[in-house]
């Protein structure tokens, strides 16, 4: 894998010299042109053997194209608020948005080759993260992103000369590596890991290219062409015709019986029951989010549902049970500029709260197979990839302690009907209703296949749905609650199963 | 100023029961109006005596009005990014968007009296303190924020009585206060310096309302009825009439004599000391930028100039010193919706740097005293208020030790023509000259006017203008970059005088 670049590839001044001025040119170019179509963002991912020149191309490529279009990314450390999410978030923060490149130094693929290094894992954990890097690409990538992976290498006997001459150096000795790269073992490790990494995570849409870095002038025009050739061919494509759906077409059932024909909608709390186990079940989450054990999770509730189905009263019987500093609730409209400069889930991710905190989606990241889906707003190929992103995303939240729980609120139509027209009585729930309200009423069947395979797509052992019968608020609530401690509880026995 | 709220204030339950319903009802739909209008926030500052009913009447508020456009907030621990940024900007990356509630636990007053009781520091900060709290409400206001700050009040006896209770009760044992209430002098102490606060911050645009916290029913219906009253009060307010100007206008020189007048535009540098020079300058700049003592700082670059006065090269030069990883470049374009949901200066702290690191702002916030002026997309009163807004704003990242450098690159007309036109020949450069540009040239004498301005009303001690004669490119670069490099220098040289 490494072997070209072993081989003592050099260009000598003058050759360099006489390429760069129109090799300049043309990235600056590209890169107003980048912004001007304002299509796809750029991220440059640099990785490989210390003192190969990571810092000196970055720093070149500031240099020869408009650092005002350039975001530079460490993630070395991470700060105490990135501890408290999920391990990805620190990424998708500063993704950047489309028209602009972002360089990641010490992304996730050193964070693997690291850890691994150091003897925090082993290849199973290695190789799960490696999948996981390549889920995350392949999103990034169906949302229209390039990515170049840079490794910048060396021999052993190379670097060695190169860390002595470094070291003589004021202006590198300040760095810090988390590896010590003074160690032959070190590098002999880093490589046959790095080896491993490169192999599986080298796709058609990111594939790596491998630098060998002992000669500046070599590694700099390589890194140059490379990322104004391809630069190039991206912004040539046709701006995407309706992409052609990367899975088949879903079919519905022959018998046309749905998921949501099997609930029982008859389902009703009495008044005086109701009244009783709403105290009991929030007494319970009160409880369950004081608790100790609590501090090592956080909950992500979801609530989708037909139009007036009920969500914001489930949503503020909820509330009421917690503690108002500890929990947020994230309406979800229309997204703005900035969230459409970015890929889908990228609003959502912002969202995530930290270890300790609960919070409600008021709709969701489902809005992209669900309205998105029957309103044509997106390309069939994108919500049919939306099924995949979205379960990873959900894995992702749970491998870090996060208890997702997911409502669908069900009514049937003629609930639905009374409802909109006792709202359009009533003055202040006048707002509640709109002209959008009556037109997706009409797309009932559209709306009700379209729940069905997001049921059974995105319905997941460590984010189940639970569809709600709603016909009768009371019910409702009340499910909705105890279905929430039920989850955190799990959450807790599977703590003290782990240990 | 505590005085009727120790007098025993009560409300008996059935009276409380009566007016419930009505003025929950009408809190609704304020909020859905405010929400609908979209205007302005509204922001809840909770604060007083421990065991006064602070939580439990956010929690109820919660509970009466619609969560979901409400974001509730504690500010007692601060994270680590926190810590890297001015006191400040913890607030400003909460704020409430227009058209949404935030209700702020743990607020600057609480801060500022913790660290009085505590001890930190003695009245003279305390005054200073509150000073910058009158200025952000004031700010605030100005960007139509309606604020509430409610004191929750108990007497010592009360109080004590009311902790025994507490107690006992597990709900509430949890939380943690940073204060010791069991100490008699904790509220002794706490009232005294609550009481210099209340004083001297109780204004007509943002007044204390003083709650006796014993009675539940008392205190609900009391914060009820004034956010209604006045929640109700801001929504029917005509939408905002251009208002009057607060300052007086400003009145342009007699003999039309220009600041820009007096500067020397013939400077300029043979290329070959061009090069020693930058070659000299770059080096300092990258020595500072490693040295320990940069560890307590950040600096940021503020860049503001006539079109094709050579911002972008002046930057690049300055980004060539600079390691990738430590400096950021913001350019500054119109803003998003988000941002215009939020006041002026928002966009601006969201990109403060924290220790360490180096931001330049490719175009700042002083485009309100600029473009916004000359194109009148705010009113004079906006702008004119602006000055007085800026200088807090830089103010507090000097406090902070963030190094501000701020740069007008003048050039004059005719040379802007050349640039202009050798723009329109070279084809990746095309990109840089728009119908925009021309059509500012046209006002040039306005332009002209409004810098001067600028730099009369903001060119401060810890944060002055620099002037660069910009006709000859290298003499502008390497000006800029000794500037900042004296800065730097000097604020190093302060730190060793404080010790």
């Amino acid at each position: 894998m490494f072997e070209s670049a072993e081989i003592g590839h050099s260009i000598d001044k003058d050759h360099y010299e006489a390429e760069l001025p129109a090799l300049r040119e043309a990235l600056l170019e590209a890169q107003y042109e980048l912004k001007q179509q304002g299509r796809f963002p750029v991220i440059i991912l640099i990785n490989g053997i210390e003192g190969a020149g990571k810092g000196e191309t970055v720093k070149l490529l500031n240099e020869w194209m408009d650092p005002r279009l350039i975001e530079v990314r460490t993630f070395d450390q991470q700060s105490d608020e990135e501890l408290a999410h999920p391990p990805a978030w620190r990424y998708w923060r500063h993704l950047p948005a489309k028209g602009r490149m972002g360089i990641f130094f010490g992304n996730w693929y050193s964070q693997m080759i690291q850890d691994r290094v150091h003897g925090l894992f082993k290849d199973p954990r290695l190789d799960q993260a490696i999948e996981a890097a390549q889920r995350l690409e392949q999103m990034l990538c169906d949302e229209g992103a390039l990515i170049f992976k840079f490794w910048f290498h060396l021999s052993k006997p190379q670097m060695k000369r190169r860390l002595k001459h470094l070291e003589k150096d004021p202006l590198h000795s300040w760095r810090i590596s988390p590896l010590d790269w003074q160690q032959s073992k070190t590098y002999d490790k880093f490589v046959r890991y790095g080896e491993r990494v490169l192999r599986r995570t080298s796709r058609d849409f990111a594939p790596w290219y491998v630098i060998e870095g002992v000669d500046p002038h070599y590694r700099s025009l390589m890194v140059g062409r490379i990322l104004l050739e391809s630069l190039q061919a991206a912004l040539e494509e046709k701006p995407a015709t309706p992409s052609q759906a990367h899975a088949a077409p879903l079919i519905a059932a022959a018998d046309s019986r749905n998921l949501l024909d099997s609930l029982d909608m008859t389902q009703a709390l009495e008044k005086t029951d109701y009244k009783e186990q709403l105290a009991t079940e929030q007494a319970r989450l009160s409880g369950l989010m004081r608790d100790k054990r609590f501090h090592r999770h956080s909950v992500v509730a979801v609530f989708e549902g037909n139009d007036a189905a009920g969500k914001g009263g489930a949503i503020r019987r909820v509330a009421a049970a917690l503690d108002p500093r500890q929990y947020t609730i994230v309406p979800i409209a229309a997204p703005s500029q900035d969230e459409l400069a970015q890929p889908y889930l990228w609003r959502f991710w912002r969202q995530i709260p930290g270890r300790g905190q609960f919070t409600v989606f008021d709709r969701s990241w489902y809005g992209r197979v669900l309205v998105e889906r029957v309103e044509g707003f997106c390309t069939p190929a994108d919500w049919l990839r939306a099924y995949g992103e979205i379960n990873d995303f959900e894995e992702q939240l749970c491998d870090a302690g996060v208890i997702v729980v997911k409502f669908w609120l069900a009514i049937d139509p003629d609930t639905q009907l009374e409802r909109f027209q006792a709202r359009e009585k009533i003055p202040f729930k006048r707002y509640k209703i709109t002209d959008d309200d009556w037109r997706n009423r009409d797309k009932w069947p559209q709306y009700r296949e379209a729940v069905g395979d997001m049921v059974d797509r995105t319905s997941s052992e460590f984010a189940p749905w639970t569809l709600v019968e709603a016909n009768d608020k009371h019910f409702a609530r009340v499910k909705v609650l105890r279905t929430l401690n039920d989850a955190i509880e799990k959450a807790f026995a599977r703590d003290k199963k782990k240990g």
